[in-house]
């Protein structure tokens, strides 16, 4: 009990770099995948395996702030953050999992477009991420923060660009089905990301 | 830093009325655009307009937040209304952008009621925000949050009854597909409305 | 006010084991009602007292929680299991719900063994939060979170599996529209039974 008010060095900082780490590894591996027109067995295996990883560090991290009272950045944040980037991977993940149940095989153009942008948003959140170090880097750090807001507005008008022409254009219900998901959870990765950059903004503000 | 230690007067009751003020103008738009069948390139900007302005409050009320430490009310709870009620905001716009996209034209007798009993849930919120600041006409705030409570059970009964309907009677499926997303976005609202109010009546129960 | 400090005996252990209680009620009824292929409108009148006495006992911790400063482990915890204990009920509510409204009158053998796992789950889920009251029990604790985990990748499997025959056999798309849904919300249930697992492994870490 009492070893809870020790400031043991516990690495958060590269804890947290670890798990936007595999969000990168996740978002570049997704869009390999997607340039080729479908998600392999071997792909789906290698994607699993980086959010399987990534369950581990988010889980270090979880355990590690029960085990202590002395956090670098409020425990509230760290906890948060753990959580959020632990769902971009997962949400990576299933996208993967579900674009091979549904058997798709043709490369999309939206998709495409989407997978550039959740390569740049993740790249974003990576750096916001190693910016939490030194907090005397503000400036890099929130450029990042707005580039990644500016990633989740850009996702917003895809998604409903790509609505726009599945609806129009595509007649089979379900491959509507299909598609409004994948296009719907292609835009939540990114949704997610903000969510990391706002926490970050916000640990910025309160240590300002 | 030690800036933070001063009860510096943010006016968080005045900026959460702000927002619920949105949520209000919001609803009447919506209702007003319901009632012709449709949402139009102007109602939609409209609608951006206000979710927009929404936003900015929002961003207000964390940012200071994070930049005091004494507030008037539990900070996580103010922390979470904000959240809610930009949610409010930002699922009416969803509603209005995907009645768009859908090419949504006629008049449906569900979303009408919808539209009615999400104006008067608003209202009720709204009652109840604005009751925050004196926290002796509990019986006012109370009322209020019972109301919004019995909305939210209304707006589920109307969902299901909208629902059996629609796999009744449409045989298209693409627009089982599409009224299947409306109406549940707009029961939606309801229940972060709910949300709220729960909110405020835990904040009444602290103080009591 | 000055109640809030004294440390009244609010019997949150007692409450906590009502709900789950009320989840294992829930997950009963909902697997013998899956064995016979449909709900009646008697099973989910059945199921709606159960929500609504599990509601009215969310209610009484959370209240109380408000009303007391001491509380024999982290209040966010509480907080945090009385909320997701109530979406267990509410979740397989709905889901007998929708089965009635969309008509389903086939025995399904997924559905059947998601109903049997869910079943699994919420007893892991009994046996996790009785073991809260004494906490030297942490061996048997911990080996119901690790079932409960177990059955949350089980789940996993259960719904690609399920996903992948209905894609694959299923020509209907309206009937693609309401299995979909019902697998979909049958796994998030056991989503709901690994958070409060999570949060049960959380307090045991923070109180070894």
């Amino acid at each position: 009990m009492f070893d809870r008010f020790l400031p043991k060095e516990y690495n958060f900082f590269g804890l947290l770099e670890k798990q936007a780490g595999f969000s990168v590894a996740a978002a570049g591996l997704f869009k390999t995948a997607v340039a080729t027109g479908s998600i392999s067995e071997e792909t789906l295996k290698k994607m699993q395996e980086i959010e399987h990883e990534g369950d581990e560090v988010t889980h270090s991290i979880l355990d590690q702030l029960d085990k202590t009272f002395i956090t670098p950045i409020d425990r509230e944040d760290i906890h948060a953050l753990a959580k959020e980037m632990d769902d971009i991977t997962d949400m990576l993940c299933t996208i993967s999992s579900r674009m091979k149940i549904y058997k798709i095989s043709r490369v999309d153009k939206y998709l495409l477009e989407f997978a550039d942008i959740i390569e740049e948003s993740v790249l974003g959140v990576l750096c916001a991420i190693k910016g939490l170090r030194d907090l005397k880097n503000v400036k890099t750090i929130l450029k990042a923060c707005v580039e990644v807001n500016r990633l989740e507005n850009a996702g917003d008008r895809k998604r409903d660009e790509a609505f726009i022409e599945l609806f129009e254009n595509e007649k089979d219900p379900i491959a509507i089905i299909k598609w409004k998901e994948i296009y719907q959870e292609a835009e939540t990765v990114l949704d997610i990301c903000e969510d990391v950059t706002n926490i970050v903004e916000s640990i910025i503000v309160k240590n300002a």
